[in-house]
């Protein structure tokens, strides 16, 4: 299996305290040592820095903690491989093009049988049941909506409706970045938690690494985070419910059915 | 206007040398601080590094000098922005998925009203007339191949047909790479070479830093560089013809037409 990491924020905020914590995971505290894979929006932009190294080994990974890029939505996974050799194509997240932005997806979980679900134009370029099954979400989405829809509830309605059909064929976590939203499907686990003033100190779990939001945030910011399990001991996770969707938009939680 | 920088081999091989030299023009040897980007394949996936900063102040790029990346294609692209504005979207090579294949493009020139031409689903997430022509070829491709041609020559001889209708509305030099093959379309300026056996030493013009090839190379390497303008000044560099496309392939060209 292996573990996800999302951010959505309501402005440009730094992911490195809880990438520091997630990438300890990769090898070191965590067995997911198969690669592992970060995507950061810049306006509509995208960058990704992937390696199929362990993340405690990688030498991109010291980059990616040392570089303060700053995002309004970040998707990171670290692998451990069920599906697929380790190798850079088969790292996550994947990333495609539709209606002209970046749509970024990472999956934590396996699915039976899906790699011989029908696609369009987007295939695979790796052989992960994961980057299959979000090549199968992109064309039903575009099937149904050539062009974006201007109703929000219209998509998140239609992710929520894929995910949970993928979510019959196994185990399926997921985040998923329209670049504006976060989708975050719950199959078995994801918690998550919205920081916003007054804002208070975090300590990691995997790392000695506190940090006090008060010194590094403004009183307007409000920062979601969602993960596979707590990054930080002393903060109020909220427990996702199996088979439900989250969508997060300017850092707030926009629907928990 | 823009400096390309292309590499295709026959092994994987390290960029670092050249990249070392072109990098310089990114706002200390040349003009072009608009932002730069590498993509470098690596099996089937590919990986991306871009700024929209200047090339010699980029934290990233000297990620890229000092990680030994090997690759067996190459593109990277420093930019001097004429069409849309300094940011991460407008930064090339831009990158799509086709047939299960990563393809990446960056382009050198103006091209006069390409954005007004008929898109498919293949959509321009930046605004610079670049990323829109590289749509429009992938909706070409696509549209008469929907899977990819058996013979390699179907393929190049399309790309080459719709390099030279878009070189009719502008300057349009092009490095394009659909994972194995990299087309190189020179419109006004392009130069290429190929290193193999005997290997000697290349001197860089941009900044001081030689290397013998002979020390890092094995006898079986074919390695062919191309370059908006030579990047050293001790080899035997060939000008492209103005309004032809070459096409390399395991490090050799195969068509100068």
């Amino acid at each position: 299996m292996c573990e996800l990491l999302g951010m959505n924020c309501n402005v440009p905020t730094d992911i490195r305290f809880s990438f520091s914590g997630l990438i300890q995971r990769g090898g070191r505290t965590g067995p997911h040592r198969d690669g592992w894979g970060i995507a950061f929006y810049e306006g509509r932009g995208c960058r990704t820095f992937q390696d199929p190294l362990p993340g405690v080994a990688s030498e991109v990974a010291q980059l990616v903690q040392s570089h303060a890029v700053k995002s309004r939505n970040v998707i990171c996974h670290i692998r451990k491989a069920t599906n697929g050799r380790v190798c850079l194509e088969n790292t996550h997240p994947f990333t495609r093009e539709m209606w002209g932005r970046h749509w970024a997806f990472a999956h934590n979980g396996r699915l039976k049988g899906v790699k011989s679900w029908p696609l369009g134009p987007y295939r695979p370029i790796g052989t992960t049941d994961s980057e299959h099954a979000f090549c199968w979400m992109l064309e039903q989405i575009r099937r149904r909506f050539p062009e974006p829809p201007t109703r929000e509830k219209a998509l998140s309605d239609l992710v929520r409706e894929l995910a949970g059909t993928l979510g019959a064929a196994g185990t399926f976590n997921m985040l998923l970045c329209d670049s504006r939203r976060l989708y975050c499907y719950c199959s078995t686990h994801l918690s998550w938690l919205t920081r916003r003033a007054p804002f208070g100190e975090a300590r990691l779990i995997d790392t000695e690494l506190s940090v006090d939001f008060a010194d590094v945030t403004t009183p307007r910011d409000v920062v979601s985070v969602i993960a596979t399990r707590p990054l930080t001991d002393n903060e109020a996770w909220q427990t996702m419910e199996r088979g439900k969707m989250m969508v997060f938009r300017n850092g707030v939680a926009r629907g928990g059915r």
